[in-house]
């Protein structure tokens, strides 16, 4: 069957960009979602819940038996751990519109071994772990055999300030020992999950971004506590609340070296955020569809609600926003693929903030739209509501995003037209905006 | 001297559709603001305010003398007449950047006859003109020897729905004989304004979109009647109110054949709406960068206000919103480019209510921050205000272009995940954004 | 004890208006929380989860025994059947802020047996009923012994438009012979519910608002099929989706009479929608000091949170939009006090949109400012949240208030100086707000 | 001719603080509008162009004589210097209907003596001068023979944080010497301007808030340059650019004593800002009023604008935040009524805010309705938005504003249940907002 290169409009812009295997690991993908994954929902669903129930709690339930099912017919189509390079061969802008795509069906992302917040720390592993930690641990997780957690946030202080974590790291002998209080550490409460990837601080003086380091600690080790799974909107999750309890390991699990903590979270950022953003992209275009559907079904006060006036705005509107903000994400990749992430720091920082904001507006009018309905079990827009409005916080609340992009502007050097405007510049004749020519 | 490649990160998507020819056209129009234009700007003025003074009114009077003198200076620099694919040779995209540049400084537009209307207009004569009429309007009007209006507005009606424009245009023997009543027709006032393209009614019956036409109608027809110029937020400007009271003009005037008027009024619209928004795009850039000069060099409460985190925060949103509404125009740009201009419409649509709405804001942030000063005639804040607040109704009011957005998003059919979503298909399973893994 | 006659601010302009009984009321139903209530709630609660527990589904369990014992002690207070005037001897007005106290004690809410919808229900039988509906419904449900629902809005149809309801209420014989699917019925699926008010078609010709009747319907009748409780973001409520399978009640379960039933539903929404909004300005109270109390208490970026600009800004927006929202409120009342419910009506409308969507932004800013707390179980803020989020569609979508006002305002005649400013009064001179005097 | 005792809605709840002077001067100056400045108004215009022509410029033009007729009729109907407690005999609250009425015919407010700023100068003198001073200027201003300026806002730093002022106020043996830069002085260019209430500093160390003082500057003083009209959005206006050059006046010209400028100032700004709000909303009603007449005279796609849902929709939004924010200045009025203007600080501040930003928002949407009328010299809507958002800036921007009420606030005690729902009480049950019953 020969490849579908057609693209929306929205990727015109990147066609020179798309080489042919993204045409063909995006067929890859949406194959295996129509062939396999949509099939088999209802009865990974039916056993989940089954698992839960014997769990006693649905956070301690282990994945379901068609999981693995999935996993083994993603590998046999060569896209398990396909958020490797080296499996993908995509770019970050590649990767992009394929992430939109897997927004609305996590059970893919599951079953390709691609969810937050593994692939981040496989990466971390990968980029600066040595060859022990490798074998150890990213070996299995790349497996798909065990899964890995990332404890940073603590319940005690504005988490959003990293250098506000206060979990002590303190060397002893041959070990490191721990002590500490962690919540909403994403994964921590699964029975896969063997591993954290802890950020903490060794030391209490010398420059404030190097007294902080990351290490290994086995979720086995004695000391380590799951108080309680923490709950998102009274639904508890699988984000657990962690004591870390004179926890001891070996000097050999901390990575790179004491003080660089800061310096590893850096990296552990980059194509994530851009792909997470455009999985909330994917949830928004879906509510907007959703909306479609809805007003060319529905009738009210004479005429059916796809007629009136305020609704046509509501989705104009809503396309507008939403086609904006793609477009950004898609800048933010482009400009991380040809000067790297830090030179598209700004430009993340706005994605971050802009994409669940508008996602949230979408979603938000997609429930009035719907009535009671949109925030019933029968839709499932309350629940991506839900799920987005705590993206707003996780990884960082807006406020913490728009310092980093107001920082890079005020570097920018103003041009004399604006200095001009300004009117600080009293050797340049103003120009004529409004001139009454 | 070596051409400058550089591009900003905001067209980095685009490189590779970016032509020698683009970097060579835009150095040459830099070149001609930074040599030619920037230093005449204070003798422009001063002999601008000489004739307005002379005219008894500021409307009145005729271009300054500096301006024959630029565009001599833009002939010789092979930049006459740009907007002509045939003198830039640039594709709708590659126009864009520069038009950024250029909105900053009108003069610049005009020296090198790319002003509206009469761009839209030379594009109308080129394609839909017999011999005839090319000889006799388009000539000059491409030698820059005289100026043109659009008369399509009129005050009875809300002409932002063109089926009310109810000016008649009745064939009697060998003419047509114009009778109505027309005002905000842009640049009539002018002495320079030699020609109207007209749009009135031939006929009361047959299709809605039938009953129009478009005709050409000398200035000095007797029967013109120039009734006064209207203001725009108390400022006369060239826009004219005008009586069309029996002016009769030769049958051949009319252009394309009767009732042929909204088919030519929709190709004229085409790159000019872009290019339009992105001379927006411009001065919000311009009015955000005045602000990082202003918060850098003022101080109140105890710190510089640059430090402020109120004002970190409207310039990070400022930033964010422009970079977010500039990839939209570059967009529109490219499927106009690749697709053509109906394919771009929705496109269009959207950018024409985005970038004016996202410049005011800016704008009016900037006069926020720059206190007394933004509202003074020391700023020109002010009039880019007034100008782009009039832009968000010129050319149609926002409402109407959400309504053609709104038409394009209904005709697209939902994805199967939506219609789960939005509740009507009960054969397929939910998704679970939210899920508890 | 004196009694404290103190009122905040926001109450002054109405200190004439409130009665000595006002203060009163007032210090009962605080005491009532203060010393009966809260101490009661940790009880409650753990009775509560215990029966939820045995009942295997939340929402079946019935009202734990601690429930009870507070129904007596408000009895003993005086305080039980607060919401009827004879009762509490309060205007609407008066009403209004004590609502907003027991906006965050819904406890104390139930034990005085002023709970929606029975409340609305009640009043519907005291206005409407015969004395045999009485006997059998009001004077339980007065004594607080059953409870009941109000079947209303259908899952098929858009519910808002009142006039969609589709139910059948077909008379046969003796008795009237019930057909119809409900969904989202609060109150229906708990153990106490043993009747509905119904609101159904009797016929299909005839005027449009004249159509529909209500009905009581015994929650026992045989055909009363109760599906499913309905979730809210999620969690399951006590809001039934019910089916009416041929159910079959006398005759004299009519209620006024047939194609009275938007007659009665008008009646029925008076001081309940007033009374709704002030309890949710209560809780947007609530998160506003909660913001307070949180930013006093941490730390960021070098400061307190309470010395950040950006916090103080939301602080004092959050402030000055609940203040206008109350006193908005508290002009709805007044009118309803002075002229009624239906010289009310547009004041309602607005209410009903406005303290919604203001308490939804603050609770928002409350939770972003709270960080991953605000999210989490131990915070209530998420539950606030999509309490008032559900709000905004339960009793009608914003946009039909919105259409009330409208219609109000489109009754009024614009004053002279309107007219001139519209432009339309030729004979009128304009007026110079600008006037360069 | 009995006295109209109505009143609307907005006022019903105040009814019972409407004394019987309050319909009497209502009606005084209603009748006053009605009989004699709407007629006066065609020839006040005419007088007036004719004068500024013949001073050659607008803002140097002296008031016309049917000023001075329509002051003769003000005083003969005893509504002349009405801003005088003892003229109008009425409360703060009382005032605030009035004002709205005045608000959207200014040349009333002028032939009554009620212009700022020199009511706000008068009150000062009343308030703190010497018996000297109110002879020499209270004395004339009253009779309405001389006007005043307020000589406050600096063009080089910002003067929103008034600690910034840097005019200096010497003291040289019997007199000051006063060197500044002052500008956007309002009505300092008239020539009926006679004297400068100025702002300077008088020492540079001690409590910052005791450095500056307040001082009687003649305007025929030498050394007082005016140096020109400042604009507004490109209009020049009577607020003048001013240096002070070596100005010498007589120490007595001090007002209260040195280093008592703020506190001056603050007793100077009490109810002039609401009355100012109250002009403010009055000219967002008349706004409204301008759309509810157009939507009612014009058709558009295939209906009347009035039928259009999303025109209703503006309509509503826009009466209910009209309603809130007028309630919010009655609030404002009476807190400062009962408890004095310190008291009622926060609402004033609210007000400030809220009021310029909703009547732009009418205006800015009454604009957009009217198409190119609405920006036209046949409406008045662009003169009323440039003054609004002018007063945005006038008497201290918003952010200056939002910054006292966020002080307030952090100033309250957060009630136990916001503590509990911020999570920081572990020893209080939380409540159930949420509460599944």
């Amino acid at each position: 069957m020969a490849l579908v290169e057609e693209i929306p409009d929205e990727l015109l812009p990147y066609k020179g960009r798309l080489s042919k295997r993204f045409y063909e690991a995006r067929q890859q993908v949406v194959d295996f979602i129509k062939e396999d994954v949509l099939p088999a929902l209802p009865e990974w669903n039916r056993q989940r819940r089954a698992l839960e129930k014997e769990a006693g709690h649905p956070t301690k339930a282990p994945m379901p038996p068609m999981h693995w099912t999935l996993m083994e017919k993603a590998k046999k189509r060569g896209i398990f751990n396909f958020f490797l390079p080296e499996v993908c061969g995509l770019t970050v802008l590649e990767y992009s519109p394929i992430q939109e795509i897997l927004g609305t069906v996590p059970q893919a992302n599951y079953a390709m071994n691609c969810s937050a917040p593994d692939t981040g720390n496989m990466e971390v592993l990968e980029k600066f772990g040595t060859p022990e930690q490798k074998r150890k641990w990213l070996e299995p997780l790349l497996r798909g055999e065990i899964r890995s957690c990332f404890a940073m946030t603590e319940p005690g202080v504005a988490s959003s300030d990293a250098t506000n974590i206060s979990t002590r790291i303190v060397r002893e002998g041959p070990d490191y020992v721990i002590n500490g209080h962690k919540w909403y550490i994403s994964g921590a409460i699964r029975p896969e999950c063997k591993v954290a990837v802890l950020l903490g601080k060794t030391r209490d003086d010398g420059p404030r971004h190097s007294r902080h380091s990351m290490i290994l600690v086995p979720m086995d080790a004695p000391g380590v506590k799951i108080l309680r799974p923490m709950a998102v909107f009274g639904h508890e999750h699988d984000h657990a609340e962690i004591l870390f309890d004179n926890v001891r390991v070996p000097a050999s699990n901390i990575l790179l070296g004491e003080g660089r903590g800061f310096e590893i979270a850096q990296g552990r950022l980059g194509p994530g955020r851009i792909h997470h953003c455009m999985r909330t992209i994917g949830q928004a275009e879906t509510a907007l569809q959703a909306i479609v559907h809805r007003v060319k079904n529905r009738k009210a006060f004479g005429s059916m609600l796809s007629e009136k006036d305020t609704i046509r705005q509501a989705i104009a509107e809503a396309r507008m926003e939403l086609t904006m903000c793609r477009q950004l994400c898609y800048l933010a990749a482009c400009v991380a693929d040809e000067k790297g992430f830090k030179a598209a720091r700004a430009y993340i920082g706005m994605i971050k903030v802009a994409a669940p904001r508008m996602a949230l507006k979408i979603i938000d009018e997609a429930i009035q739209i719907h009535g009671a309905h949109g925030l019933s079990q029968d839709s499932k827009l309350a629940d991506e509501f839900m799920h987005v409005r705590h993206v707003r916080l996780a990884d960082g609340p807006d406020i913490v995003h728009l310092r980093t992009i107001a920082k890079q502007e005020l570097k920018r050097e103003p041009s004399p037209v604006a200095i001009a405007i300004s009117g600080e510049n009293k050797n340049i004749e103003k120009y004529g905006f409004f001139s009454k020519l």
